[in-house]
């Protein structure tokens, strides 16, 4: 009888354990069909926001495993499921320093304003810094003057390092927080592994 | 009698104690003019490396206040000294993540070598860090690559946020220096006030 049976239901790790880049992980696919056939649960949690959680699950299905949307937890569908369950009546504004195409995936999200930095930093009531690779000083500062204005702080992720393929680490979404906490003050809620809040939705 | 004469020299600041911007404060041309005529010693320390030594000396003058080049102590006169004293016979190459006005200053010094940070950041022997306006994710990358590699980490301030005309701080040098280390474990070694080395030069 197979030990996947002793769990009620099960949270995945998707790179390095269901794919490492675009190949499949020897066995993952198994695994997660067994899974889907005993009818026990399952989700898949990945700190890496640079796709959607409907891209992500085509990207599982292109590899023949089961998945649906409502089965990818990001920190960004941690951060929206947060501010849908609030019950406030103003949708606020977030001031998003990421990627271009998660900037986009955002703009798409009626539960929130994507705001211009320059332009509208003193309306935000959420900073949220999700991945580092665009960053410039005038980010950075606008960052720190939104949450010096009164604006939460949110991180997808405090790693402060992640590997390259330069034999050396390079500069996380963490080392970017880090000098805006040191700058303000502030705190940042990460929204992504290890934190309470992303197990909690999964 | 003037109290001054109990002095063996005068550490004087710049900006907030000589001028505020483009303005004298009240009495510091005469205070200066005085320990001039007294015959006692004194220099000028400042943080800020957007002038040059050669630069702030002939702002001074400009006020009327009696100063030369060799009377003024920044963190980068602080670098440059430490660096000619070293009988090393390989001009160092540096990583100079600055001003564009500062690193032109930094280039017409036959004491260092000025490096392309994509193509050479494996050949730095030095990063410095020297204000942050113009900084970006590739900086702190190559910057921390280089460190990575070797590089010894340099950095003009320590100082979070200085303040702006935004009625809140802004990040300032120490905010960058903090995602540096924070990703490369390394800690930087300050030239500018209030670190030892700037004091001991004075």
């Amino acid at each position: 009888m197979s030990i996947l049976k002793n769990y009620n239901g099960f949270i995945l790790d998707l790179d390095g354990v269901i794919y490492l880049g675009n190949q499949l992980v020897p066995h993952s696919k198994k695994c997660v069909e067994r899974i889907n056939r005993l009818g026990i649960k399952y989700v898949f949690v990945t700190n890496d926001c640079r796709l959607s959680a409907l891209q992500y699950s085509q990207k599982l299905r292109n590899f023949g495993i089961p998945c649906t949307k409502e089965q990818i937890i990001t920190p960004l569908s941690v951060l929206l499921r947060q501010l849908t369950n609030k019950s406030s009546r103003k949708t606020p504004g977030v001031l998003a320093f990421t990627s271009k195409k998660v900037r986009r995936g955002l703009k798409s999200n009626k539960n929130i304003k994507i705001l211009d930095p320059e332009k509208d930093y003193k309306s935000a009531q959420i900073v949220l810094v999700a991945g580092s690779q665009d960053f410039n000083y005038m980010d950075l500062m606008y960052a720190c003057l939104a949450i010096q204005n009164g604006a939460t702080f949110y991180t997808t992720s405090k790693d402060y390092t992640f590997p390259s393929n330069y034999g050396y680490l390079i500069p996380g979404t963490g080392a970017i927080v880090a000098a805006i906490e040191k700058a303000t003050g502030a705190n940042a809620i990460n929204l992504g592994k290890p934190s309470k809040a992303i197990f909690d939705i999964a």
